[in-house]
């Protein structure tokens, strides 16, 4: 992966280097898709409650690629079909995920399961550890 | 504050749910700008190095103050300029604000100062407790 110029960046900001990422919103509900859903192709990606149109779907995840968070490779059984993966990168996403969903579900009716929930909130360190776990074993 | 409800949004996962505040990004360099630099007035936010464009900064005001993220006061010693403050709700976002740095510190190069990112990375209760203090004095 070539990484973006500084010169081209809004700004130096680690924040805002994430946001030019995550810009629209539909990049992070694809590593979530990938990471807590287990989805790996486009089609399962595509019929994620969210809807998102299959051109924004193909863009976002050439970006995600070309920014060294997944990577893209033959299904081993069916050599038409691409199964996406995150990468290391991708999943040390885990973290700030985990935050968000904790303050979103502190302050709105989400549709999370309180039992996560839970796990999220008294055991964030085992959580994680679990996340990558089972993508290491995935 | 009105919560939007529940049928307006695109799906109840939290993740989505915090996406629909922070969308485009704008917002969540206002919440860092109010959280960690400190600024509190229009004219303070418009400097802040990604120049953003003052009609959308008014209106990503308007919506973060609308979902409860923030206030907006007179000044006590100028009543013609507005004060903008984060609420306990806006607050509440420095453990995810803490966990994107920290993901796009290790990935990229950023402007973040080492000192800074090492307290993030090794205490990161005590950075936490301390934004919540400053806050409180402030």
């Amino acid at each position: 992966m070539k990484a973006k110029s500084r010169a081209s960046r809004r700004s130096g900001c680690p924040i805002s280097i994430a946001l030019e990422i995550f810009g629209d919103g539909w990049s992070l509900l694809i590593v979530r898709d990938l990471m807590f859903k287990g989805l790996r192709t486009f089609s399962e990606l595509a019929g994620s409650d969210e809807k998102i149109a299959t051109n924004i779907l193909s863009d976002r995840l050439a970006r995600l690629e070309a920014a060294g968070i997944l990577t893209r490779r033959s299904d081993p059984d069916d050599a038409r079909r691409m199964n996406y993966r995150l990468t290391q990168k991708g999943i040390d996403l885990a973290p700030a995920l985990l935050e968000i969903v904790l303050w979103s579900a502190r302050y709105a009716q989400t549709d999370a399961p309180p039992n996560i929930l839970r796990a999220m909130r008294s055991h964030p360190e085992q959580f994680l550890a679990d996340v990558r776990k089972a993508w290491a074993n995935g």
